[in-house]
């Protein structure tokens, strides 16, 4: 006997990430908060994002086959939180954020957020009230205030999870140990 | 002109979240750690997870057509990272963790992991170096000293993030603020 309670089907995980997905929509940026995002693949570098098609990014998505995914940091909790919560269709979203473009030229991304990837779409799964976008990873742009010997480091990249079930925003907290080490034999 | 450098096509994320992968292979449970998982739906819920075909889970995916999503908690680190290390072909992992059967029967779940996802294959998809599962999440599973009126608390949960870049396992942090509400015009 377990000491486990049955909640039902549900998509309950532990952490979510917090990103901002950007397209250009009628010829204007936009950014709606996402959750449901994940890396799929290494060779060709690739990640996943689930949208509903009631969503005005998924118009975006569709038309131009590419998105960005711009990881927010704690500073832009606000921001995201209201790119989440207000559609743009009735939200002008282009002010909010001072946006730049990369290799793709239609594809806005947000030079606060301290990493954003522009994507280009290579697969759509319809699987029920969500479609997922696969899209190639065609450039990584990074904050160089934000690398440590060249690398990304978490803790100035400073991202924000979001935690379902209490609906809160969180930082990345202390180190545990090392990946890769600490469940060594050796 | 921004302050962006590019760092080239790459699989940099954050957070990433860091769950184990259970499944039956030869008769036996086996775990394996992983970072690219991403919920994928609402209706049905669903959740994706990338693996190369070149490790021994695929195969126990591929047969059972199913897998299980186990959350561990940051006590459980070195055991995580054992299960990120080392591959179930050369190392039993039975004995690693008490071991649960929830309503598929066949997808083994680990009792010390605070969280657990029960999933069917309902897609897959040949991205490159990866294939996509997409799982039907048929059941979930919450360790009952975790929930907070009924709901999955993220703090009694204490996930793992892992950080790439600098490889190190982090726990969750300080909150920053309420989700659909620090963002509200209102």
């Amino acid at each position: 006997m377990n000491n486990k309670t049955q909640l039902g089907p549900s998509t309950i995980m532990f952490p979510y990430p917090t990103v901002l997905v950007g397209t250009m929509i009628n010829g204007k940026p936009n950014f709606m908060t996402a959750s449901w995002v994940g890396i799929a693949c290494s060779t060709p570098p690739a990640i996943s994002v689930a949208i509903r098609p009631e969503r005005y990014t998924y118009k975006g998505v569709v038309e131009n086959q590419s998105f960005s995914i711009n990881v927010p940091n704690s500073k832009l909790a606000k921001l995201t939180d209201f790119c989440g919560i207000y559609s743009g269709r009735d939200n002008d979203k282009t002010k909010l954020f001072r946006i730049f473009y990369g290799k793709l030229n239609n594809v806005p991304m947000i030079e606060e957020c301290p990493l954003n990837l522009e994507c280009k779409v290579i697969h759509t799964i319809e699987v029920g009230s969500h479609t997922v976008f696969i899209g190639e990873i065609m450039e990584t742009h990074a904050n160089e205030d934000c690398l440590t010997n060249g690398k990304p480091d978490i803790k100035k990249i400073d991202p924000i999870i979001y935690a379902t079930g209490t609906r809160q925003y969180h930082k990345v907290g202390e180190e545990i140990g090392r990946a890769y080490k600490i469940g060594s034999k050796d």
